[in-house]
């Protein structure tokens, strides 16, 4: 019996860690920690030196392993990323077996919180036989970027939207509410909105020592975040970015 | 000068703190504790118990005052809140003024997250003269609930909608959102929704040892919430729940 344990471990900041993942971590048998080649964007450092400086039970092992890459040569987006799931959930079963023939307790280090715009439940629910799987919850980067800003999300008793890039550049700005956070956002989507009477709260790398933020009105901020993003991604070789999009009266 | 900080705590879990909350209050010269008279659902004993827990730095004075009551007699329902947010200011101001009358840090402990449906940062900007307002994210409802389900929020690049009980009741299941996230429900309002393809994963005391979880197809799971929930209401006096809807087809 193999038990799963995904532990939220906030967007970059060690200090992000709770209590809770602490223990959690502490608990297992095993840690994963998974390696994308050379890709600095793996973020594998940081989990290995999360777990240097947390992970204080010698029961404990630490273990790293290759994730097989994605076929950005198949058509179909949705399969290309079924596939690629489906490797990486051989992978993990293969590793788990060889590491813990007799059943045990396997923690993996998930960034932010592992039920936001994160695959691996999905991947997880793919393994056999089905293992018991726990969350963490964990500091998300949506509310490290309102931190960081100390801002409220919301208007007293207003909604909010949790959307993507793709769907802003695609769809323009949805109907019946005027606050939107907006994720995986590779090309500042932003742009293609009219700005009247829209502010913008952005940060890049937040949580991290690296962290950038600006805001203001759209319509003067677009050229200033669209220069940063490229200048950061440029110096780091990746970048992580996400924000608050309000509009008022319009 | 004044320095606020607002420290996210969690929805009630003592492990849902952060080492950076941990952090943070022992920084402060002062952490206030408010009280609402012998309303237990001020969770001033919690409060209490997690200052117990982590304060330790002897320099960090933990100090109760009372809030002022919301005068609910008010027709306007803005207005009452906008006066009450003032007199909460105001004692607030006095507090801090009488407590560290050549300055210093405070620290309050905030409910979940900061940002999220919390008065506490509009209550700040209130004050005068203005402090600086530093915040600490803090693990949200919202993830403790998809945490304890052991869900992914969203589907593959999808968006979802927070949103309160009272907009839900009022204007239905909104446009272009198959996910809703629903907070602030006085009253069940998944009841008024027509229920086809439907799933709910509702959750009340979530992260406390109180904690109740339900889910299922909303047409089976909405008579077993609403009674769930009324039955442990009256048992606690109090109740906080939090659910998330997932329509798939329809
Ligand atoms: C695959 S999702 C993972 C989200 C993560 N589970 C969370 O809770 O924030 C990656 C997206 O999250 C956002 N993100 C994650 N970490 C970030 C950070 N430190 N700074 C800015 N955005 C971040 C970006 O929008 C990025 O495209
Ligand atoms: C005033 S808002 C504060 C939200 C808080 N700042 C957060 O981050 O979750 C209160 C609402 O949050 C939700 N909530 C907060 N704590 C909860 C808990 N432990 N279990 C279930 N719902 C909770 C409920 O929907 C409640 O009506």
């Amino acid at each position: 019996m193999i038990e799963l344990l995904l532990v939220g471990i906030g967007t970059g900041n060690p200090e992000h860690l709770t209590l809770q993942a602490i223990r959690g971590l502490n608990s297992a048998d095993l840690v994963l920690i998974p390696r994308k080649g050379s890709d600095k964007a793996d973020l594998a450092d940081l989990r290995r030196s999360i777990c240097a400086e947390v992970v204080t039970n010698s029961a404990t092992r630490v273990v790293e392993f290759d994730l097989p890459r994605r076929d950005r040569t198949v058509a179909d987006y949705r399969r290309g990323v079924d596939d690629w799931h489906d490797a990486i959930a051989k992978v993990w079963s293969d590793t788990i077996r060889s590491e813990l023939p007799d059943g045990g307790s396997v923690a993996f280090l998930v960034w932010g919180d592992p039920t936001l715009y994160d695959s691996t439940l999905r991947i997880a629910s793919r393994l056999e036989p089905a293992p018991r799987v726990r969350v963490i919850p964990g500091i998300t980067s949506i509310h490290a970027l309102a931190a960081s800003h100390a801002i409220p999300l919301t208007d007293i008793g207003a909604p909010f939207l949790v959307t993507t890039g793709r769907l802003l550049r695609d769809a323009g700005w949805p109907a019946g509410v005027d606050t939107l956070v907006v994720m995986l956002d590779g090309d500042c989507a932003f742009q293609h909105l009219d700005p009247a009477g829209v502010v913008i709260w952005w940060g890049a790398y937040v949580g991290m020592a690296e962290e950038i933020t600006l805001s203001g009105p759209l319509a003067e901020s677009a050229p200033r975040i669209i220069q940063a993003r490229a200048e950061a991604r440029e110096a780091m070789g990746w970048i992580m970015d996400v924000y608050v999009l309000r509009r008022t009266g319009g």
